[in-house]
């Protein structure tokens, strides 16, 4: 049984992820900053911003052979902008030197669309990862593509094979408020008025068990470099949520171009999942309409609503 | 008067640029791993990748305005590939914070020609600083450039003024062993055979006092960005290795061709200088020709050599 290191476990996608690496055989080892259980899973407290020194003794204790590392700074909005980016790209260093020298020789990395030139000309086409340029426009896209950078350099020459799932957008149960999907449900659900743009932004969003799968995948493979995280068809922002009103059947709560649209917003962000698809061999169980009523009836039971209001 | 903290101190570069950032004025702060003292300098004991807490709190209490970060993994040889420069890209986030967090706002790294893509495409011309194209062949580039990426995002945000000075080639007095000019200039006063390559390889070699004085400048201008830190002159390393011969008076001594060129070596490695020289304003002093006498005559004294010999 192979023996995995994950961070990030308690984080959205990451409660998905030790599901997946469990399902596909692995011995997982969970590094969480709070401790606590995991079903199914073993758990090991520690700070990785901190505890560089406490890290590499636990990793060379758990000698594990793949790593897949999650963990990064969440803050609603403001990981924009957030200066712990920087501290989560230092963090990504003392992890990496602790996996190899532990004898890990498989790892994969959580990046972002926002690593890709957003500007209309460059992003107008489904990005590809091998085609498409690379500009961030954001802190949290220049670390996200700083650590893929330098541990991509790294790891060619400690012959460690380096992955980097590239996240676009993603939804589901359990979801924290600020983010679109959750924020939309909610307020719907409780009857409340929903101010939005226009939507004509179009988008890729995933289910987070996808996501999650798609990581899993990732890492049972044996492909190297960047691989978009997405399910290869975005449609406009609208269109989604047109589809949770629909489902909840308040579309009359929906105030489309009440908010205008932020001025950096690209109109288009696709992404080309040839690599998922083909080398990976990854497929997502929702298509957008199984997704959203998984995730709207999720938050019917948690928010304990009747089911026909 | 204006006060700098300084990293590496100790080093190569550093140990002139002291002593340009005191005739210019600053009040001196260096950072050292080993403590001591340093002419005209204060001296505050610290070692950059383990004390994080305790390099913010003494930085708090400095208060400098700006800050010249030269300190970095020197290993000869290995640095190109060493895992170290994976910890140093890391040790510049706590420093990088410590010093926005006290109130700092102009910023100065040392960057490399290793940032720039090598291949003979692409290196032909003198590499410019915002039109030649970025893709480092070795980790010790990437690092560098993942520093100048990633500090440079978060400069934008916290209004810090960052600039980093790229160095292509160096030399001078108190050179380390196992780098071309000093390991020529040694053996050459000892009368040993020096075996080279056939030296076609087109190189700006810059006096290490002028590197430093061009940080120095840097720091002290307001220009912000890549800064290409050379002579603006590069010719091949044979007409150095000649020069060096010709002022100890041993030219037969060098054996070109003995040695095969590495496949890797770029065929020409060229700086334009117009934005060191234009907009930071700075002239270098000395020629190569006057370089290597004041390296050659260092070495005579350093190695208590008569001067006839």
């Amino acid at each position: 049984m192979s023996r995995v290191l994950l961070t990030g476990a308690s984080g959205f996608v990451g409660k998905h992820a030790v599901r997946h690496l469990i399902a596909r055989g692995y011995d997982v080892h969970c590094l969480t900053r709070r401790g606590g259980k995991i079903p199914g899973a073993h758990c090991h407290q520690v700070d990785l911003l901190t505890e560089a020194d406490a890290l590499a003794e636990m990793v060379a204790v758990i000698k594990p052979q793949s790593l897949l590392h999650l963990a990064w700074t969440v803050e609603s909005g403001a990981f924009w902008t957030s200066r712990a980016n920087l501290d989560w790209l230092a963090a990504s260093v003392p992890l990496y030197r602790a996996f190899v020298d532990a004898g890990g020789r498989r790892m994969v990395i959580a990046g972002t669309c926002a690593e890709y030139a957003w500007s209309a000309a460059h992003a107008s086409q489904p990005l590809h990862e091998l085609s498409s340029a690379l500009l961030p426009a954001t802190l949290y896209g220049q670390a996200k593509k700083s650590q893929f950078d330098i541990l991509s350099a790294a790891a060619a020459l400690d012959g460690v094979a380096l992955a980097s799932g590239r996240i676009f957008f993603l939804y589901g149960p359990d979801e924290r408020s600020g983010r679109v999907v959750s924020d939309v449900v909610v307020n719907l659900l409780h009857g409340r008025l929903v101010e939005t743009t226009e939507g004509t932004q179009s988008r890729d969003f995933m289910h987070v068990d996808d996501v999650a799968g798609a990581f899993a995948a990732l890492l049972a493979s044996d492909v190297t470099g960047a691989v978009n995280i997405a399910t290869g068809i975005d449609q406009p922002l609208s269109q989604l949520l047109a589809e949770i009103g629909a489902q909840i059947g308040r579309p009359d709560l929906l105030q489309f171009g009440a908010r205008p649209m932020a001025a950096n917003d690209p109109p288009r962000l696709a992404a080309s999942v040839a690599r998922l698809r083909d080398e990976v061999g990854f497929v997502p169980k929702f298509d957008l309409q199984t997704g959203l009523a998984d995730t709207i009836g999720w938050w019917r039971r948690e928010l304990k609503l009747d089911q026909k209001r």
